[in-house]
C-alpha cells in the first residue's frame, strides 16, 4: 500500500477511483528492516504501534495483510468496532471468525472486504457475492493452493515421487520449510469454508471441513490415472447435497477434458456450477505479493468509493443454516489400486468383497509385479461408506498385500446419495 | 425478470439482496404471444407501451433486454434522464453509445449496469471495473462469440469445411440464418470496444475496431496449425501499444498450452493480462437466455442495493483518451500458406521476397500437391505492414499460384513495433 505514496501511481489510482486516499501510517513488526529504495517511499510513516493505527481518529480505512489469527483478529475487530472500514487478505482469520467480524461491520455500517483472502487476484469473492447474487449455485470446486498444484503437476509430468518434488518446491521457494499447511490441505480447507459460506448463504465451521492432503499420493497412481484419461488435482469442494452442504478438501481424479484438468503448475482456478449461469471458471495466480496487492487495491478502491458515498456493502445474509453432510454419506466414483498375491482366484475373491458391499466395478486393469499383481479398479458411483467398508474387508483378505492409492473421481454424476 | 413474480424465487432473491423489488410492468412487442404457463406468471403486467413504462413515476429501475440500437437507445436515454437506474444486456447499443449513456447516468446519479452485454454470465465487466480497478492492464483477449468458436472447434476436430459446419450450426440453432454478425466478427467487435474502454479508461469508437471474420479460414490451414501445436481461435483483442491502444477482431493461432486454446465449442473466455495480478482467465457460457438472465439478476440486485442506499456506482472515468493504433503498425508472428509451382528454385525466389521486406522465416514445411507444392511458413515477429507488402510481391511472382491462409500467431512476444 506504500504505492499510494508514489505520486504517479497515486494520481492514476485516484483518477480511476474518483476518490482521494491519503496514506497516514504503515504498520510493521520491524521498522528497522530495509524496504523499498524508491525516492517516494514514506519511511516516516512506518510504525510498530499497530493498535495505535487502529485507534487513530483520522483513519477511515485499515488494510490488514498480517495473516494469522492474532493480532490480526483483535486489530480488525477494534477497527470495525470504531467504525473503520477494513480490507483484509487473511484467509485463516476469515475462515475462523469471518461471520463474527461481518456482524460487527454491519452493525457499524462499514465494509469488510476480503477478495485477496481466496485465490489472490482471481475475482472469486466478488463473483460469488455480486455477479452470481441471483444464481442458485450447486457446486464450487477449486484448485486454491498453488504449492500442491505445483507438486502434483511435477509428479505427473516427470513421474517423480512426492518427497522428491516437495524438496524441489522447497528449494524454489514454492513450499515452506514446514509444508503441512499446504500439503495437508489446511490452507485449502480455510478457503473452502469461505467459498461455501458465500456460495450457499450459510456459515461453515472450519472444524467441519473434511480435509485430506496429497502426502499419501504415489506417482504410480497418478500415472495410472493419466493412462485412463484423468488428471489428479487437490480440490476444495463446496457442494449442495439435499438439505445440507458438503465442504471438503481431497485429491480427485478430474477428466482431462474438464477445464480444471489443464490448470497447471502454481496456477489456481475456481469452477462454479450454477443453475442459470451454467459452469463458470475463474483462473489465475492464486498467491504471491503482486496478485495479492492487486486484489487488495481493487477492494481498497471499492471500499473508499463507498466511504465517500456514505454507504457500505451489506455483508452476505447467511440466512440459510445448512447442516454439513458427512463425507461418508457422499457418493462418487472411486479409483483403487490393490496389490495382491499373483495366485489363481484372487480377482474373484476381491471382486466378491466389492459385490458384498454393493460397490459396482466400472473397469479393472491388472499389472504383473513379479510375485505380486496390482489390480487397478474404477468403481461406478458408490456410497463412500460402502467403499470404506469394502477397503476394510479387503485388508483382511490373506491374498491382499496392500491397498495402494484410493482417489475419488470427479466430473461425472457424483453428488449426494 | 418475470421470475420476480414467482413467490419462491422472489423470497430467496430478496433475502439475498436485502431489498424488496416489486415488478410493475413487463414490456413486450406482442402481448398476445403465449408465454410461461407458470401459475404465478403475471400476464396482467404485460404491455406493449414501452415508452409508457419508462415514463412511469413509480418505476425506479428499468431492465432492457430488447437488443439493437432502437428503440432501446431512446428508451434507456429517457429512463436515465428521468433518474431511473438501468440494467442492460445490449452490447450493440453500449458499444455505439455507451459513453453518452454513462454521462447521462452520472449526471442523474443513477446506475447503468451491463454485465450481460459481454460474454453472458462470465463476470468480465465487474472484474474489469471493480476487481482490477487498481491494476495496470496490458492486454485483454477474448473468445467472445460462441457461434464462431463452435464452428472453428468443429472444423478442427472433424476436418470439415467452413460452409459445411456453418450449415450444421444453423440447423442446430447455434448460428442465425444470416450469420454475418457472428462470422464476420461484428458481434465480437462490439464486445472488444466495450472491453477496451473498461480496461484502458478510454472510449473506443466502434468504427475504429479492425475486424476480420472466419469466413476465409480453410480447414487445411487449421490442420497445419494443429500439427505445429496451435489452435485457431477468433479473438477479440484490446491491447495497450505505446501511447495508444489496438482494438481488433481476427482469427489467431494460439499455442495449445495457452489457456484460451482449450476453450471449446460454444464456450467463451476472456484472458486478461495485468502487471500485478498476472494473467487471469474468466470462462463460461457466453450466450443464451439463462446465462444472460443470471448476469442481469446480479446487476439488478447490485443496482437495487444502491438505490436503497441512495448511492450509485460512478461510471468508468475514461480519463485516458488513447489513440487507436493502426493494425499495419502492429507486430506479430504470421502463418502463411502459399501454393507454388513444383519447380526447382521456387523456394529461393519466395524466400527472397520475404527477405526483401525484412520478414524473417522461423519455420517452413513443404507438401507436394501433384504439379504444385504448398509452402507453409511461420515468420518471426514481423511488422504487419511488411508482411502485407511481402504478400503483394508474392502474388506477382509467376511461380506463385495462390496465397492460401494468412493467420496471425498469438501468445509469444507480439505487441507493437
Amino acid at each position: 500500500m506504500a504505492l499510494l505514496a508514489d505520486p504517479e501511481a497515486h494520481a492514476t489510482l485516484m483518477k480511476r477511483a474518483g476518490v482521494d486516499l491519503e496514506l497516514v501510517a504503515i504498520g510493521v513488526s520491524d521498522s528497522a528492516k530495509t524496504r523499498s529504495q524508491a525516492p517516494w517511499f514514506p519511511s516516516h510513516l512506518l510504525t510498530t504501534d499497530l493498535a495505535g493505527i487502529v485507534a487513530r481518529d483520522d483513519v477511515d480505512l485499515v488494510v490488514e495483510v498480517l495473516g494469522g489469527l492474532e493480532p490480526a483478529g483483535s486489530l480488525i475487530g477494534d477497527a470495525l468496532t470504531s467504525g473503520k472500514a477494513v480490507v483484509s487478505a487473511n484467509k485463516a482469520l476469515l475462515a475462523a471468525r469471518g461471520r463474527e467480524l461481518e456482524l460487527i461491520a454491519a452493525s457499524k455500517g462499514v465494509d469488510l472486504a476480503y477478495e485477496a483472502a481466496v485465490a489472490g487476484a482471481i475475482p472469486v469473492i466478488r463473483t460469488l457475492r455480486e455477479s452470481l447474487a441471483g444464481e442458485s449455485i450447486s457446486r464450487v470446486m477449486g484448485i486454491v493452493n498453488g504449492t500442491t498444484n505445483f507438486i502434483l503437476s511435477k509428479m505427473i509430468s516427470e513421474g517423480l515421487a512426492y518427497e522428491q518434488v516437495l524438496s524441489e518446491a522447497q528449494r524454489l521457494g514454492y513450499a515452506e520449510r514446514d509444508p503441512s499447511a499446504d500439503v495437508e490441505g489446511f490452507d485449502a480447507a480455510a478457503k473452502a469454508a469461505i467459498l461455501a459460506g458465500l456460495a450457499f448463504d450459510t456459515t461453515v465451521d472450519l472444524e467441519t471441513v473434511h480435509c485430506e492432503g496429497i502426502t499419501k499420493l504415489r506417482s504410480i497412481d497418478l500415472a495410472y490415472a493419466a493412462k485412463m484419461g484423468y488428471c489428479v488435482k487437490l480440490l476444495a469442494i463446496a457442494e449442495r447435497v439435499n438439505a445440507g452442504v458438503s465442504v471438503r478438501v481431497h485429491p480427485a481424479m478430474v477428466p482431462m477434458e474438464h477445464p480444471l484438468a489443464s490448470v497447471d503448475g502454481a496456477m489456481n482456478a475456481v469452477f462454479i456450477e450454477g443453475s442459470a449461469a451454467g459452469p463458470i471458471m475463474l483462473y489465475g495466480q492464486g498467491a504471491g505479493g503482486m496478485p495479492t496487492a492487486s486484489a487488495v487495491l481493487g477492494d481498497l478502491i471499492d471500499v473508499a468509493r463507498n466511504l465517500v458515498a456514505g454507504t457500505f456493502r451489506e455483508p452476505p445474509r447467511r440466512h440459510a443454516s445448512l447442516a454439513v453432510t458427512a463425507t461418508s454419506d457422499l457418493i462418487s466414483e472411486f479409483y483403487l489400486s490393490i496389490d495382491v498375491k499373483d495366485e489363481p482366484g484372487v480377482l474373484a475373491k476381491v471382486a466378491d468383497v466389492f459385490g458384498s458391499h454393493g460397490v459396482s466395478i466400472r473397469s479393472m486393469e491388472q499389472a504383473g509385479l513379479g510375485d505380486e499383481a496390482r489390480l487397478v479398479f474404477v468403481t461406478h458411483i458408490a456410497l463412500e461408506r460402502a467403499v470404506a467398508a469394502t477397503i476394510d474387508d479387503l485388508q483382511r483378505l490373506r491374498e491382499v498385500d496392500a491397498i495402494g492409492g484410493i482417489i475419488r473421481v470427479i466430473g461425472h454424476d457424483e453428488g449426494d446419495h
